[in-house]
């Protein structure tokens, strides 16, 4: 994924300059990667390109960014509007990279009509309606890992496709959706474990 | 980093049960690991165990803590105590798992004294002194990114030698500390990419 994302940032800036045609070994100069990579990990998602002639700009940016999922607005449901679920809905950079928090749900009744960064928080017993009707297709957990399978159970019956895990438990979901779980813990023991061993410089989270 | 973790796990599952020693294929056998890769992945971090008699299951253990940074208690200063910072205290498994909060740092005037998780929020001029004298060792960064780099620099200057960052920005570090940043957009894109191939199931954030 790491390389595609890559890949996608490169064929937009030769797109920006107006080029037409780019050859796998084009693309991989500037970004250190061998054009038999390059190939490889296109012709995982199909034939595009021709030998000889190389990729359309055009359609391997397109292709890309639709692998990449950011050939859309990822209608996105919060459940959890707790201090990190508020701390999660103020995040910047979600907006900008295609996703829409576009429902808030709590299940502390103290909370439900409040407004938090400019969405109302609403109650679990309407989670059901409004994932379907207005096409929620992932959810962010941000409950007390209590309560965090059966909001996924939910979730998923309501029709999401994947969630973000925030919630210190491993969320059983066999085959019925995506899970991507952020563990702060994980993160601390990373980082301990890079400290232990005087590695220096910076390893994302993603890594 | 995943496989000495399982190692120490099943280490300290043997010396639960009264082993005294262990074989690098005993050892294999119950995680799914072949031998070779056992003594491969041990071998970095220097001699340990013999040929033919196998490991020490005490030191091996203790060999595992110590590389993994759990035979300590790790000393770390959180800085920014708005709604995410306040989330990351009221996190639970920091505790149990070797990490204690000593210090709480913030910016904002109003917050200063007042108590978060049980612990007083301090000035930003206090944090150098307070870092030393506590021999903090980790810092968390929960401020926004505009101040984020900056209040990198002054827990390293203070002597910090592990940063977590949560701020949606990379900090330049050079070779002065380590750094593990927790980026929720990049985990929401890598929700959304495997949701758009169909891959289905559990992906640990720290895979």
């Amino acid at each position: 994924m790491k390389r595609l994302t890559l890949y996608l940032r490169e064929v937009e800036h030769l797109l920006a300059q107006g080029e037409k045609r780019v050859s796998s070994r084009q693309l991989g100069q500037g970004l250190g990667v061998t054009d038999t990579q390059i190939r490889k990990d296109l012709s995982w998602f199909g034939q595009f390109g021709q030998a000889g002639v190389g990729y359309s700009i055009e359609d391997l940016a397109a292709r890309l960014r639709q692998i990449l999922g950011k050939d859309r607005t990822w209608k996105t449901a919060l459940v959890g509007a707790g201090r990190l679920g508020q701390a999660i809905l103020s995040y910047g950079p979600f907006a900008r990279d295609g996703f829409e928090i576009a429902a808030v749900f709590d299940a502390d009744a103290s909370l439900i009509g409040s407004e938090v960064g400019g969405r109302c928080i609403r109650r679990m017993e309407e989670l059901d309606q409004i994932v379907r009707d207005r096409e929620i297709v992932l959810g962010i957990i941000s409950v007390p890992k209590e309560a965090a399978q059966a909001t996924a159970d939910r979730l998923i019956d309501a029709g999401v496709l994947g969630i973000l895990n925030f919630a210190p438990v491993r969320l059983d979901v066999a085959d019925r959706a995506s899970v991507v779980s952020v563990d702060f813990s994980a993160r601390l023991e990373q980082l301990a474990f890079q400290v232990s061993l005087g590695l220096k410089g910076s390893i994302d989270g993603d890594d």
